[in-house]
């Protein structure tokens, strides 16, 4: 490794040492600090027009740059994100969430792959044409979002105020995984988002579970059947109109799909999952991708520490809706909702509030941005890109693609075990570097 | 408020300042230093052969010490427990939980009611024997207790090696309420608990909600599954031979019992509860003492704040099985277990745990000990005491009356409203000062 590149893994981890948690209040001052520093980082490379934009509503920064000097090239949008999941190193890390630590090809830290490593790695190739040409070949317009994490909130608002700034021929966004490592892939198509806070009530306050137990209602056993009810036995979300918009696939298109993603076996390998649980009749790689799903992902209520025996007061449930095209994420909003509110048991209450979504992602790979992408790939990788599908969400693709109506080119450089959203988040170095000379290259395959 | 009242009150707010929270290895060191603190305030008081016990296979201490020089006069053993439920001031507390807290009648602290409060009671009662007559009227024995509310783990051990020591003609107990601050009852029946912990597992780590949400078990999921199959639509617990061994009642029978408590509506009223939910068939007091239940007391697993969207890699629940006779603690532990088990979903795994046991118990007022403290209820508050259940379960009651055989008189001298492990736990100073009176009358017509 170069003194170059020894240098950018050190950025890089002044980078990741920022505990830039989006979704914990407590946090936020350190996504400001975070944006600052990256808005610093841009200025030195030579970018211009440096912004860090207050999010709208009070939301949380985007950082903004962009270097407009080539007349008759196009004009390349980068984004990325730099807010990060939760980590707590009670929760299995192995190194401290916030002091990455490299491990022979591996660089450990929350955010390594999520998406600080990948977004880094545009701005480490950007930093390349402007070291060794003195500028880059084509326009290009660097945004940073804060808020992706939590499923960007503020992102429409964002874009009703500075849609202008970010109009773009093309956008780039690296915030996805390759299925293994010497198989680039571009991502098609994302699952949209909705997520719900469920809160159930019984007592006012908890009651002693001995003196009470068995003659008031207990809110966790109430939210329990709720929850229970949620899937019939085929694994299907039991929810009369969920499926009413789900594109259905041909046979043949089912098989192609299926050809462009890791097997099966490889891709629950990935996470040490012997087996897939869903519904019935579609892989795993279906169920993840082609099919929308609805899975709870947080419950709290009483104590689950030592013997404090409590009827608790309340319980409470977080749920997300993963949808597919072409599903609407304001129509399940309101049907999830509804849903559950009827099947609120007599003597407990049940609030439900929507905070957050997004849209399904279908693009197709047509314009000539995707030529140019694909001989940057094949250079590189010595292969050609798969056109994959995620599971995931990217509020800001849906977003820039509904409303700016760009190409897109969602190319990510993560791998499947980066364990993102988990712990021992990490990044292979080897990516990092080769995602660099991809994004080089691509930018010079733009040149007109 | 005398100066002698003033200065108990002052007293017992030193004791209720000790956060002795056994169900929390962190404050473990605070109940030893709530146990060494009663030691040395019960030396003073004049008992003698005060020791702090320590528990078997290293368990929390108890506190003894006795006053034996009345010949050919009974002995009492006098029983409390000095650890208390854990609080924190987040779950709603207006005043700091162990900041013990005089507004008007009120004192507020946790373990004021239980069970700190009352045990002080007895003791202040032994003072002013000692104090205003030079010495109890009969022998008296005091055992406080360190582990009650983590339901008594190391008992049968610690009975095993101190049964000689706390033998005793009867014991008085004071961990329990009046049905109203007019009407002091007697607890002749408390529950049995058997309490579980419950652990289910997914994939080895939490995965991303996006990208696997749809195509991996979710042991919350499956948890909710489970929970939710625990009863069925009459409100009875879904377990073969759960009922098995459960006393029924007559007609006549349960009339009576309804007729020494709190009415429902009373009953419900006094937490704030505007109707019952429970076994079809039974009222709210007969659901809460005559029957059993099966209540899940905790569960954990996932988030809930902000939106870290996983599909978790574990679940976790507590629950709490509370008998009546004549259950056995141990046959319900296996029941329940392997129920659990077998209901375990094939993508996930499955662990129960049984953390506590406690036996029901069933008592008659035969013994001439009833008679005396009948006298004294009668001679301080100007009513009969009533003879109540107990919901709620007292493993020193059910070791002591299965292995000692001794009878115990239940008296309790808190309040339903106390709100005992729950946030603004709180006694009646007024209580608190009848309750004295009449432990002080109980031990000079137990006088022969």
């Amino acid at each position: 490794v170069s003194t170059r590149s020894e240098r950018w893994l050190t950025e890089l981890c002044q980078l990741l040492e920022f505990p830039s948690i989006s979704a914990d209040p407590r946090h936020w001052s350190d996504v400001n600090a975070c944006a600052n520093w990256l808005a610093r980082h841009i200025q030195a490379i030579g970018l211009e027009n440096v912004r860090v934009l207050p999010g709208p509503n009070g939301g949380l920064p985007s950082v903004y740059a962009d270097w407009l000097h080539a007349p008759r090239q196009p004009v390349l949008l980068l984004y990325g994100h730099f807010d990060v999941q939760p980590a707590r190193a009670g929760d299995g890390w192995a190194t401290r969430p916030f002091q990455p630590t490299r491990i022979g090809d591996r660089l450990y830290a929350r955010g390594a792959s999520d998406d600080k490593g990948q977004l880094f790695a545009h701005l480490k190739a950007i930093e390349t044409w402007m070291s060794d040409s003195a500028s880059p070949p084509v326009n290009v317009k660097v945004w940073l979002e804060g808020e992706e994490e939590i499923n960007s909130p503020n992102l429409p608002a964002f874009l009703e105020r500075e849609h202008r700034r970010l109009e773009a021929d093309a956008a780039l966004v690296s915030d996805t995984f390759m299925p293994s490592p010497d198989q680039p892939a571009i991502v098609l198509a994302l699952r949209g988002n909705v997520t719900f806070q469920l809160n159930v009530r019984g007592a006012p306050a908890d009651v002693h579970s001995g003196r009470y137990g068995g003659a008031v209602a207990n809110p966790l056993e109430a939210l329990c059947r709720v929850v229970a009810g949620l899937h019939d036995s085929q694994g299907r979300v039991n929810l009369p109109g969920f499926y009413a918009r789900v594109r259905t696939w041909s046979p043949a298109a089912r098989k192609w799909i299926r050809s462009q993603h890791l097997s099966d076996a490889a891709f629950l390998r990935s996470i040490g999952v012997e087996s897939s649980s869903g519904e019935y009749g579609y892989s795993a790689i279906e169920r993840a991708t082609i099919r929308p799903s609805l899975a709870v992902t947080g419950i709290n209520g009483g104590h689950v520490r030592g013997d404090t025996s409590v009827i608790p007061a309340r319980a409470a449930a977080r749920m997300s809706a993963r949808l597919v095209a072409d599903q609407d994420p304001y129509e399940i909003s309101r049907l999830v909702s509804q849903h559950l509110v009827r099947l609120k048991p007599p003597t407990t209450t049940l609030g439900v509030r929507t905070t957050g979504l997004s849209y399904p992602v279908e693009m197709s790979a047509e314009h000539p941005v995707f030529g140019a992408v694909e001989r940057a790939v094949k250079r590189v990788w010595g292969v050609h890109p798969r056109y994959t599908r995620s599971g995931g969400s990217i509020a800001a693709v849906a977003q820039l693609h509904r409303r700016l109506g760009m190409p897109i080119v969602v190319l990510g450089m993560g791998l499947p075990s980066d364990a993102i959203h988990a712990p021992n988040e990490h990044l292979n170095i080897s990516q990092f570097f080769k995602g660099i000379d991809t994004v080089v290259r691509f930018l010079g395959e733009l040149r007109r």
